[in-house]
């Protein structure tokens, strides 16, 4: 009966128009083809996206209204970058960018968005330039300027410490006066972070970077490791974070001798025993806050025959805090400092009960410096910091696959220091489309003006993820702060009902906000 | 016995350096665990390496010989690397080290080195600026220079073309003259290729570059469009290719209409004609030249009217030169031409035996114009040209392993058009560390002052495979070029005869060199 209908409509179709059955025919399968073709094509796609991270998720009708806004926006961003695309936020320079990113809605969205925790840190550049600055108006700080590099050293201190050759000190406040507030702080903040509102010079290299990065922690370190100081410093950064959205933190430090006004020096336990206390009084203070945990990370320096004092010195922190402290790293540029393997022997002898965190690939290098990656593995890391040159690793992959290792990736530390340019070339993105396991990181926020999370978590939406991912990315890399924590499981089940709170209560009040 | 033994030597220990039975023990247990992890370490290592592109191959005595010098070679350009990064050759810009990269003994090699064929190239941006340049002291040839932008046209013409008011013709001869031959000709070839010894312009985005690009194919067109100069422009990069060790071409072109003296113009089936005639005339003219064949790929901006037309040229092409005319495609910016999708319909009408090779995700974007890779594998296409974006799809990496479709990756185009900087972010590393299907290509080598291949070859190799891949990766990339042609079993089969001949020849001269 069908067919005979559909024969009735050729013959009519070809008396009325003039064209022969045959066509008409061809037309008609070509339509059944099309139209069979579209929907192959709109599953594939739809293949791919529940292959996406997040896509797991559904979203309640409140979340659907805060997704719907949260999309606009980002459609509208990638739109005015679709028809021109030096203007595309991710393509830019951080730098170049930042005031755009500090002043746009979706930017604001996401810093009011609970993001989970910060699991990729490091100690001494966490917090606001702002505060940074703040710190050098207190009583009894010096300072040398090198004269010939012209860089600052700071120092607290009842009388002038001894001068060098090279430095000579002064009291900051004679020298704030003397070259007038606005220059002073001007020239300070320069030394303080690698932000600069110059046009950003592309032909620096990373060693380059790392030269200049690597000389600012020269630079706050006597004002930092005055011990008053490194207690209010960590406070602050954990107050920075809970203002951004963020309420647990992974820290990793170099655990450096501290110094008061006395003369006392303070040794790697008496360090952590303040990064202790004050997470403990932050928590008292904040009942949102889940709390911190810190990985022990020195520079990647020490030598063989002082290795087996590092690992002692491991055991013994841990010891001591076995529940704070989460575990052991080693950090500064992987292509300059020694590789993994030169400490595998002494790491295989530290005791089942210490965690690895390492950082390994953060590099452009293959077949070098990225065979960390191999070590890091072997040595049964329990994430990956950068992972930058992972995707070169297809045993590492699988890896990482088998036994669910999450990667820390810092998207705007890896543009700032030199590994890509236009963020949406980032290898991670490989990890959002194929949902491996992923935590999104700040690195050093202080050193490129970022807040302690969300210029990262914003970075990321725009530049590594598809046009289409929308709320239930970020939802799914907040989470996944949470389940790729070193917490324990009651830990997390707590840490996740203080972060659902939270997310409930920003959705609830974004979505009124729109209604 | 042996567990007495060890007992004896830990007792001994103990006594002679005072160290306790304990710790002897660990020290022992230490120096095992530690072996056992250097074994894991090199099987890991070894494992990667032989899932990467080329492991399956292995060298003869001859093959070792050249490959130890060529391991040299790339180690020292490594090395430099590794102690100043801003020198390492794929990390610049191409212009900027097109000199150091044109004395370098590597590319020498590999320009020597049989490379099999060119499966991804377009059809006016083939041969050298010097012999484009040689073309314009032809008779006949008029220029006029538009008043406003300086852009050049050319014409073959016996009387000077009808002027209009941004356009008078002179005859270039005259101009030459009147300029002077060095000026003029510097002139010139800056209008021929994107080549310039300026300081490279980062901040030029995708479309800024694209703009420059496309304006070169309006400049040659007039020169190459005449009918005689488009029969030996085809002829000599034939010429080039094999002076570059490349022994066959698959082209794509958009056979423009040509013209002549008398007025003749010439259709797509003439033009076509044309280069057929060549390709027959070379392979007589050089027995170790394997052939060539011709993809139709006219700009994606033809919109749907308009398209049954061209499939039924695309058919009648097909048709007459059923065995040179390997298929279809269709060329242009990507995120600026029309999408694949829009195109399927009417390319769901062809018939079975016309065969595609698709431009694909030739795209920074992630989620617009990348999604004409779907289209791309669920038209069947047999390549992919660039899929630069590939790695984010998920289900396209899928197809492309269970069908095995060969990515056609252009690495010194998509640096010079702006899709990557540092060549080691080029995603396609993922492919050669995979072993998944891939060939080199070079996509408008012209427009770059490139060779026809060994540039994009060299730049590969150093900068988009491991420091221990060696010239398995080459020899494979050139094997790679014959399996994923189209050539049919007995072409390929006689392909791989005369790629095989050349290559032993070079090996066999290059040991001998060497020894």
């Amino acid at each position: 009966m069908f067919i005979k209908g559909i024969f009735l409509l050729l013959a009519t179709s070809a008396v009325c128009h003039g064209v022969n059955l045959v066509d008409s025919f061809k037309a008609l399968r070509l339509e059944r083809e099309y139209a069979q073709y579209m929907r192959k094509r709109a599953n594939f796609i739809n293949d791919e996206e529940k292959q996406s991270l997040g896509s797991d998720l559904t979203l309640n009708d409140k979340e659907k209204i805060v997704n719907e806004r949260l999309m606009e926006l980002k459609k509208a961003e990638i739109d005015q970058g679709l028809s021109d695309p030096a203007s595309f936020i991710p393509w830019n320079h951080f730098f170049s960018v930042l005031d755009r990113i500090n002043s746009s809605e979706l930017f604001h969205i996401i810093q009011k968005m609970p993001k989970g925790g910060i699991l990729h840190a490091h100690d001494t550049a966490l917090c606001s330039t702002d505060y940074v600055v703040s710190l050098t108006y207190r009583d009894n700080l010096w300072q040398c300027e090198d004269t010939t590099t012209g860089a600052l050293q700071f120092k607290f201190s009842r009388e002038a410490p001894p001068s060098t050759d090279s430095c000579s000190w002064t009291l900051v406040k004679t020298e704030r006066e003397a070259q007038g507030e606005e220059e002073y702080n001007s020239k300070l903040r320069s030394q303080l972070s690698l932000y600069t509102t110059d046009p950003i010079n592309h032909n620096r290299d990373v060693d380059s970077i790392w030269r200049q990065f690597m000389g600012l922690f020269g630079v706050n370190s006597g004002l930092l490791m005055y011990a008053p100081v490194w207690r209010e410093y960590y406070y602050q950064f954990l107050t920075e974070m809970m203002e951004d959205g963020v309420q647990y933190l992974e820290l990793r430090g170099t655990l450096p001798q501290l110094y008061d006004l006395d003369g006392k020096v303070y040794n790697e336990e008496e360090n952590l025993q303040i990064y202790y206390e004050e997470t403990q009084r932050f928590m008292r203070e904040n009942p949102t806050f889940i709390g911190a945990k810190f990985i022990y990370a020195p520079v990647r320096v020490v030598t063989e025959p002082d290795q087996p004092a590092l690992m002692q010195k491991v055991v013994d922190l841990h010891n001591k805090y076995p529940n704070f402290m989460a575990g052991f790293d080693l950090v500064g540029q992987e292509d300059k400092g020694l590789p993994l393997i030169d400490f595998s022997k002494n790491l295989l002898s530290l005791p089942d009960s210490i965690d690895f965190f390492f950082h390994a690939g953060e590099t452009n290098w293959y077949g070098e410096t990225d065979e960390n990656l191999v070590d890091a593995v072997l040595l049964g890391t329990k994430r990956i910091g950068h992972g930058y040159a992972i995707t070169k690793h297809p045993r590492v992959m699988r890896e990482i696959r088998r036994k669910n290792i999450a990667v820390e990736v810092c998207p705007i530390s890896n543009q700032v220091l030199r590994l890509v340019s236009d963020i949406r070339n980032h290898p991670m993105i490989y990890f959002m489309a194929n949902d491996l396991p992923i935590v999104i990181s700040s690195d050093d926020p202080s050193f490129w003006e970022a807040t302690p999370l969300s210029h990262d978590f914003y970075i990321a939406f725009l530049g590594m993820t598809a046009s289409y991912h929308d709320l239930r990315i970020l939802k799914q890399l907040a989470m996944n702060s949470i389940t790729y924590s070193s917490m324990n499981r009651s830990e997390k089940d707590r840490a996740t009902k203080l972060w659902q709170a939270e997310w409930d209560k920003f959705i609830n009040e974004m979505a009124a906000s729109l209604a």
